[in-house]
C-alpha cells in the first residue's frame, strides 16, 4: 500500500486526512461516536478474542498479529512486524501527521495461559454477561440500542490487553470520524509474549531504536484505579521469584516415634517465613529494604489524594482488615515478600501421621526503585547463610542431606527492577492534563503490580506512563477474564484524548 | 470341637498335652524348633496376609478372622468371634493351663488402606527382598536350608500387624514340640479395626469383660527399639488431630495489587506455627503442659540405658541433626505439635503471583499422661482466641469472612490419652525377666507413638505391657511394608518366652 511508501509520504497523506482542531469538544465527539458504536467496538473486541493468542499456539499469535497489521493499515498506518528468532512478531505501526511529539503507545497482544476446565466456557468464544453475581449471559449481538456499561465482556486477553487494543482503534476512528486530526504523531509497539516475561523484547527495541524514537510512552497495561477513575501510573515494582525447597528425612518418618527429634520441615518453613515477613508485611531480612528509594513528597501527595477503596475492596475481597493499617496503595509501595505456596506432607483425609520429608515455599517478591534482583538474591542468600542454611542450587542426594542440618534449595526465578519515573516533567503534565475529563484523572506514582516499564526507561530515556483502561475485578490472569463495558467506554476516550488532545 | 466344651475340661485337656518344665533352656529349644520351621513360619505369614483384611475389604476382614479362629482351634484354643454392629470380629481364644496367673495377648490382624500404586507389587501378594539398598527379589519357597535374618518379607499388614500373631502361633507350636507347656492361661485378642481407632473396641471388651479377666495385658503392636533389641514398652503417648483452615480473600488476588494489604493466609499459617511450636519441638501454647506428669526417675534411668541409635538413625533417615540436643527418646517423651502437611496456593511451576485464598494446616499432637484430649483442644481454643482469631466449626460464608480478621475453622479428630504404667509391679518385673535372654530387653517407659492402651487400663486396671517384635524401618502405614525375618525369628522367641517361662 501507499503507506509503505516513506515517512515523508505517509505524514502528508495522513495530515490530509484531517481537518477539525484538535481540542475543545473532543470528549464530546468520541462519546458521540462511541455511542453509535457501542456494537461494532465490541464485535472487533470479539473478532481479537477469538484468535488464540497465546503462547501455547504460535499459529494463534502469527494470526492475531497479521489481523492486527491490517487494522492499522485499514487505517492509513505505516505497518511492520518486528521479529526475532523464537519470538512472535511486534506489530509495529506508525502514523506521522508531523507533529512536534512523537509517542509510542505500547500494548500486548497475547494473553495468558488457559486452563478450560476452570473456565464457564470456551475461553477463545467470548460470551457477554451481566455484572451480577448470578452471571446471566446476553445475546449481544441482538440487542437494540444502547449496551448497559456494567456488562462483561469475557474471554481470554479480552481485558488483558485486547481492550487497550480495541480502544486505541476505536478511539482513533471516533478522533477521524469528528475529523480531528492526532496531536501528536502515533507509533505503535504491540508485543505477543509479554505474558511469558517479553523475553525479546528488549533486544527487539534495540535494533529498530531508530523507529522507535519518541518523546514519550505510554503503556497501555494493567488496571484502573478500583475507583473506576480513569489512572495514570508513572511506574511499576519490580519482580522477583523464589522457589525454596527445605529438606526433612529422606521418607516420610512417623512422627510419634520420631517428631520433636527428626526436623520437621514443614514446621522449618513456617518458621524460615516468620523470621523473613512480619504480620504486616514487612520484610525482617536484615538490610532488605536499605537500598529502597523513599517517595517524593508529590508522590505521597499523589497517593494521600486516590480516592478511598478500602472498605469497599475490603467487602469485595471478603476480608476483614488489612495486614497494616496504612492503606491499599502505601502498602503496595513497599518491597513485598509475597508467600504464593507452600506445599509439605498432606493435609485433611489424606494427611498421616508423619513427618514430611520436604516443604515448598513459592514467593515472590516485589522491588521498589533503588532495589535490584542481584540485590534481592544476595540479602536473601546472607540472611539465610546467617540463619546456619546450607544453600544448594540441585536436589541434594542422600549424603548431602545427612551432612547438613538445615538445607534448602533455591530455585530463582527471572527477575526486573521497579520504576517510578518523573510525574511532573512536561510530557507528565500533558499526559495527566489530557487523561483528565469531567475530574481529574486519577495519578499513581508507581503500580503495585510489575510490568517491566523499566525497560522502555532505560532504553530510551524518554518519560514513561502508563495507560490502564481495563477493571481491576477482570480476572487478570485466571479463568472468566472479563472487560468491563464501561471501562472500554472511558477506555477509548482516554486514548482519543491522548491521541487528539496531548500537548507540551 | 471337644475345645468348646467348657473352661476347666478344655484346661484339663490342654494340660494333658504338655509335660516338660516351663524354664530352663526354653530358648534354646524355640530357636531349634524355629530353625528347622523357617519356612513353614513364612509361608503361614504368607497365608495371612494374601487375606486382604483392610477397612475397605469387609469380607477380607471376616474371612481372616474365621482363618485365625482355625488356626487356634487346630492347636486346641477355645475360640469365640465377639461381633459388634458394623465391626469386623474380634478374635478370642482361650488356652487355660489351670495356671495362677493369665494373660491376654492382644494384637490387631487389619491393615492400613493401601495406595497400591505406590507399592512395588500387589500390597497382597508378598514377596521377599534382601535388605540391599537394590532389594533383590528372593524366590523364598525353592530355597535350601536357613533364610538370612536380613531379608524383609513384604505385603501389607505383614509386619502391623500380623507378624506378632505369627510369631505368638509359632512360639505355641515351638512350645508345644518341646513339650513345654505354658507357665500361664492365654486369652487372645486379635481385633479388626485397629487402623481404623478401634472405635469398637472399649464397647466389646466391656461386654465381655467376664471372658477377658486377667493378670496382664500384652500389647503385640508397634516397632521394636531401632538397636533391634527385643523391647518392652509400658506406655504409649496419646493422640489428637487437628485440620486447621485460615482464610484469605474470597478469591485469589494478585499480590502485587494487593500484597502487603489484603492478608495473605499462607504467611498467617506460618505464622501461628511459629507461635505455636518452637524450632526445638517445643510447645509454646501457654500451660500447653502444665498437666503433663514428669517422667520418674526410674523411667528416666531406663531412657538413660536404652542402647544409642541417634547416629545410625541420622544417616538411615538422611538428616544432618535432630530438633534438639536431648535424644531421640527423650524428645518423643514430650508432648508433641506436629506438623504433618501444608498446603496453601500453588508452588512451582503453577505458581501464580497471588494471595491464596486460604491456607490449610494438618497437625497432630502427641499427648503425655496427665493431658486429655479436652483440655488440649481447650489450650489451643484459648490460645488461638487470644492470639485474636475467630474460631468456626464450619466453612465461613463470604459475609462472615468479610466481618472477621483472623478467621479460623477447627476440625478436631479423634483422640485419646496416653498412658505410662508402673515398670515396677510384679508382673512388669516377670516380663522384663522373661523377655530378656542373652542380653537384658530394652525397656521403654514409653513409646513415641501412640497405641489406645489407656483403654486395656482403664477398663480392667490390671498391668498393660507393650511387646513389639517388627523392625523400626518396617515402611508401617506406608507402601512396601515389611518384616525383617531377624526381627520375626526374635519375636517368636520372645512370644514363647512370655507364655512359657513368664512367672510371678
Amino acid at each position: 500500500m501507499g503507506f509503505r511508501k516513506g515517512f515523508s509520504a505517509s505524514a502528508i497523506l495522513a495530515a490530509l486526512l484531517w481537518c477539525a482542531p484538535a481540542a475543545a469538544g473532543l470528549r464530546e465527539d468520541v462519546e458521540a461516536w462511541r455511542t453509535a458504536h457501542e456494537g461494532a467496538v465490541v464485535a472487533q473486541l470479539d473478532e481479537l478474542v477469538r484468535l488464540k493468542s497465546v503462547a501455547a499456539d504460535p499459529a494463534g499469535l502469527n494470526s492475531t498479529a497479521a489481523k492486527l497489521k491490517s487494522l492499522l493499515e485499514a487505517r492509513g498506518f505505516r505497518t511492520t512486524l518486528f521479529t526475532a528468532s523464537g519470538a512472535p512478531p511486534v506489530v509495529y505501526g506508525l502514523y506521522d501527521v508531523g507533529a512536534k511529539r512523537t509517542v509510542v503507545f505500547y500494548a500486548h497482544y497475547d494473553g495468558q495461559p488457559v486452563t478450560p476446565s476452570q473456565w464457564s466456557g470456551d475461553p477463545f468464544v467470548p460470551v457477554m454477561r451481566d455484572g451480577s453475581p448470578g452471571a446471566r449471559n446476553i445475546d449481544w449481538k441482538t440487542v437494540q440500542g444502547r449496551f448497559n456499561p456494567d456488562w462483561r465482556f469475557h474471554g481470554r486477553a479480552a481485558a488483558d490487553d485486547k481492550a487497550a487494543i480495541v480502544a486505541l482503534l476505536a478511539g482513533f476512528d471516533a478522533l477521524k470520524a469528528a475529523g480531528r486530526k492526532p496531536g501528536v504523531n502515533i507509533k505503535l509497539v504491540w508485543e505477543g509474549e509479554e505474558e511469558k516475561g517479553s523475553p525479546h523484547l528488549a533486544d527487539m527495541m534495540k535494533a529498530h531504536a531508530a523507529d522507535l524514537r519518541a518523546d514519550l510512552w505510554l503503556i497501555g497495561d494493567g488496571p484502573l484505579h478500583q475507583s473506576r477513575t480513569p489512572t495514570l501510573y508513572f511506574g511499576a515494582r519490580g519482580s522477583m521469584s523464589l522457589e525454596a525447597t527445605i529438606y526433612g528425612p529422606v521418607r516420610a518418618l512417623h512422627d510419634g516415634h520420631y517428631g520433636n527429634w527428626a526436623p520437621n520441615p514443614a514446621a522449618m518453613a513456617a518458621q524460615l517465613i516468620a523470621q523473613m515477613r512480619a504480620p504486616d508485611g514487612a520484610i525482617l531480612i536484615p538490610g532488605f529494604a536499605d537500598d529502597a528509594r523513599a517517595l517524593t513528597p508529590a508522590e505521597r501527595t499523589a497517593i494521600a489524594r486516590l480516592p478511598k477503596v478500602e472498605d469497599s475492596l475490603r467487602r469485595e475481597f471478603g476480608i476483614g482488615g488489612g495486614e497494616s493499617a496504612e492503606g491499599l496503595t502505601l502498602s503496595t509501595m513497599r518491597p513485598a515478600l509475597n508467600i504464593r505456596g507452600l506445599r509439605s506432607g498432606q493435609v485433611g483425609a489424606e494427611a498421616a501421621n508423619a513427618i514430611p520429608v520436604e516443604a515448598a515455599i513459592s514467593i515472590d517478591f516485589r522491588l521498589v526503585p533503588g532495589q535490584t534482583p542481584q540485590g534481592v538474591r544476595r540479602k536473601v542468600e546472607t540472611f539465610l547463610k546467617a540463619k546456619g542454611w546450607t544453600l544448594v542450587a540441585d536436589t541434594p542426594d542422600a549424603a548431602m542431606r545427612a551432612a547438613t542440618t538445615r538445607l534448602i534449595r533455591l530455585s530463582w526465578g527471572g527477575g526486573y527492577p521497579a520504576l517510578r519515573s518523573d510525574m511532573t516533567s512536561p510530557a507528565a503534565k500533558a499526559a495527566i492534563a489530557a487523561a483528565s475529563g469531567k475530574s481529574p484523572v486519577t495519578v499513581l506514582p508507581m503500580m503495585g503490580a510489575s510490568v517491566p516499564i523499566y525497560l522502555f526507561d532505560d532504553i530510551f530515556h524518554v518519560p514513561v506512563i502508563g495507560l490502564p483502561i481495563t477493571n481491576h475485578d477482570n480476572n487478570q490472569h485466571a479463568a472468566n477474564e472479563n472487560i468491563r463495558l464501561g471501562n472500554l467506554w472511558d477506555g477509548i476516550a482516554t486514548y482519543a484524548a491522548m491521541m487528539g488532545s496531548l500537548d507540551w
